[in-house]
């Protein structure tokens, strides 16, 4: 395992590998019919890769002293295990003590059975292209998750639909910032809850060529939507590359449940991802300071990896996370926070230590609106995480109202973001080219850089150019109109859908997706809750 | 001189010493008569101190080629000294090489000249509880500087006047995250070009008791403003006490004329201090590469230091920066940009070098409205000055427009965000009471710890909360009017100014200063450019 902190020097890092080798490409029969005809000819979308060093936090003391308490919260206090008889076998045949549904480990043991788990993986797209490598010095973004609501400028917050759903996900799959296509990028509330999780998979699979996130709200769904990318992807190819994950979420403080484990062993008998996040707001999932709920999580997650691992050695998971902070005067959940930022940080240092690809971060905010609170929260969420060293950044795009929410603007904005938090991870490169010298011998004392040779030879590709960002004269920002970013916003994601054209999909297997999706909705009666 | 990194462990840092000492404040005889009379009994505002590490972006590699870099330039393109035969003499006498206006140093040459320059100093407010260290583990936020324009949500953009510069001022008195007054903190266009300075300098003195920054326009307005500040600290005391700076701009790339190395000269003779920043557009003052630009940077500030220091050696000074970039579709600056962010954090390490007080950062903006764009390019720019270590960070609220518009609504956004950032700074504290055993072993696994004796015994302590964060519910929100931040930003300023008082001053030092104001204004006729 891989435990040295992301790359600040790039010969460190892998060689880039966003293509799966042409032996992958053949093996994956059904895969490559389901391509679009281009995919020889097509360029690859540059996966983002961090040439910067991480930021240490903390001492390695007060990093050990984390570390050594959530092996005594795990050892003393332990966590519940509900519902879910085999999760509980499985832990007590790696040598944990299982007393009713509680489950206790000793020191080290989580660690260790965490040990199996691959320090990088590769998870697959539908097109080539859009295959990544998660872990190491590779970095994969995915939109936001969860949301009930949609809102965008003209149509305000309103209940999200399956059609927003679909444009989200057009949305993810045209922008390069983007090399995921997430989950629920908002709820379809208007399917029946039972059946969400057919429209969402098979959207994510027609509309997009990007990887993505399966149902999790049952084993059963999870299975679903396992089955559909085995349709695509085909049933032996599943069993060696990841295209699916789940995104698991912790019953905090310190419980599992049979729904979430269920999920959980479905990807992972499946040799598929899961990323396993404890969601602790401090004072209600956990105490109300941030070293106690860093440690929790860090117990936590340790023990969905485990589970993960015992059911499938070496299955690929994600060391996720997600602590947040309370506005102490209402109780309600506050982010981009100092105390969440700072948590982050520490959070990286306990994923290298394990050598896991960590997920942290995302565009957070409480604002109800793509307001300036919306963005100067979101800007410190993610500017930890990029620090953090996270891998895999999940609500990347889109949330608002504390995840209530999926914006249309703030999905634009937040792609800027990423577009120049990708340029920031390049670093500086210092070199003869880079020094200029030619360019001082030119220009001398007082005299303007803007037409020397250095200059113009570097001009076009020196700093990167974001799309929602003015920098127009008053003046003539007056003349457009005096639109303010969320109105910007408001412009492009429209143009943007209207661009969208649909990837290629052989005709054969969306026939059996649809097929399936059919079989599985008239199986069971619709079930609204 | 201290050349050890921004400190891990709060022991490392000097003991916090913003109050001057009795000997001090005794020997500040006029100081303490203008003192407001509550001075002993006030609570001191703590200064804002990291306790966290810097972020180290570059190599030691890069980071000597850097320095090398700066030394060539000097070298061999050396700076232009115009109009100013005193500081080429100077220059001349210290071993540099001078060539008609030319001066050219020695490798080395300039960075041993800065050797007397120290590492941290305090600068004196007309209250004591204002006194700021500048340098080591302490960090100053100041205000906006320059701007010919501010703006509010309903007056609109619009010249900036004196009634709005005593606004500022009021604004920036009353917020404990600004420790500094600022200097000009919107250039009153009412008043004439050759006078503003008078009424600038008495509205910091008058309308304040944090340090502030006295007028640079000219070696004549410096010394105005130096003698003002004698009028009310005592001439006695500024030889040895640094009470008013001088922002120093270099007119990059690589020239110093005589309306800069005169204030400079100015400021240095009187033992006060100078701020040293080159203010470079990566492809109009410099190449548009940014490791360029920053040796340029560096060489350009070491020079600037070292005339300082051969005015008078161990006058305070700090070691600026201002590097930013184009928008390469129109050549329009750009802020907060990724290439910016990342040559921060190398000027941090730069300074680190040399062992002198950093300023960096501010709350930098392309936007026209406080908006979305506003804040995300203003937190990421902020974001990299206080990881890079910055112990000065001008600029740190009410930027707009690429510094034309001083905004309002923006200052208060700003100052909030800055309340963010000192918490950020605190880092965490990894204890046995943050580690919160006995609330675990109260709560156990799925009970909220919002009841547990540790969760009451930290509430109210455990976050920061921030004034303008909105976290109510989307009912309440709605409810309350639906503001955005801006608007809520709009009531928010207007509620402190309304609240404003005025420092007491003793009425003789008053009368004191408005004489010299009247002597002076009369002493020459209105000049308006």
């Amino acid at each position: 395992m891989d435990t040295s902190p992301p790359c600040r020097i790039p010969s460190r890092c892998q060689v880039p590998t966003a293509v799966s080798s042409a032996a992958e490409r053949r093996r994956g029969g059904r895969r490559a019919r389901t391509a679009e005809r281009a995919t020889l000819s097509d360029p690859v979308d540059p996966q983002p890769r961090r040439r910067i060093p991480t930021y240490d936090l903390l001492d390695e003391g007060s990093l050990d002293r984390l570390a050594v308490h959530a092996d005594w919260i795990l050892d003393e206090i332990g966590v519940e295990v509900r519902g879910d008889e085999e999760a509980r076998e499985l832990f007590r045949s790696a040598g944990a003590r299982v007393d009713g549904q509680r489950v206790r480990f000793a020191p080290g043991l989580a660690r260790s059975l965490c040990s199996t788990a691959p320090a990088e993986f590769a998870m697959h797209g539908r097109h080539d292209r859009h295959t990544v490598r998660v872990g190491g010095c590779n970095v994969v973004f995915s939109p936001a998750y969860g949301s009930p609501f949609v809102s965008d400028l003209e149509g305000g917050r309103r209940y999200a639909t399956l059609e927003d759903f679909e444009n989200l996900v057009k949305l993810a799959y045209m922008t390069p910032w983007l090399q995921h296509s997430g989950g629920t990028v908002c709820e379809p509330v208007d399917v029946p809850v039972n059946k969400r999780h057919l429209d969402m998979v098979y959207a994510h699979l027609r509309w997009s060529t990007k990887p993505f996130m399966g149902g999790v709200t049952s084993p059963e769904r999870a299975e679903d939507s396992i089955a559909m990318a085995r349709i695509v992807f085909g049933s032996e190819f599943l069993e060696t590359h990841c295209v699916i994950q789940g995104n698991i979420n912790v019953n905090s403080p310190l419980v599992f449940d049979e729904v979430m484990t269920g999920a959980l062993k479905a990807y992972a008998r499946a040799n598929q991802g899961n990323v396993i996040s404890p969601f602790i707001i401090g004072g209600a999932m956990g105490p109300v300071t941030q070293p106690a709920l860093i440690a929790q999580a860090h117990a936590e997650t340790m023990v969905g990896i485990a589970l993960a691992q015992l059911v499938r050695p070496g299955s690929p998971v994600v060391y996720g996370n997600f602590l947040t902070t309370m506005d102490l005067r209402s109780g309600a959940p506050t982010f981009g926070s100092p105390e969440a930022v700072l948590s982050t940080y520490a959070v990286g240092q306990l994923a290298r230590q394990l050598g896991l690809p960590l997920r942290a971060g995302g565009h957070y905010t409480a604002s109800k609106v793509a307001d300036a609170q919306a963005m100067v929260e979101s800007a410190d969420a993610m500017g930890a995480a990029v620090y953090a060293g996270a891998h895999f950044v999940h609500q990347a795009a889109g949330w608002l109202e504390g995840g209530l929410v999926t914006g249309y603007e703030k999905f634009m904005m937040d792609i800027d973001h990423l577009g120049m938090l990708v340029r920031r991870m390049q670093g500086l490169v210092v070199d003869d080219d880079s020094l200029a010298a030619d360019g001082y011998r030119e220009a001398g004392p007082g005299v303007a850089h803007l037409g020397t040779a250095h200059t113009l030879a570097h001009f076009a590709e020196a700093n990167f150019t974001p799309d929602l960002i003015d920098t127009a004269s008053f003046e003539q920002w007056t003349e457009d109109g005096a639109l303010d970013m969320q109105q910007r916003a408001n412009v492009r994601w429209k143009r943007m859908l209207a661009d969208y054209e649909p990837p290629d999909i052989d005709p054969g297997i969306d026939a059996e997706l649809l097929a399936f999706l059919d079989d599985r909705k008239a199986a069971v009666p619709d079930a609204w809750y």
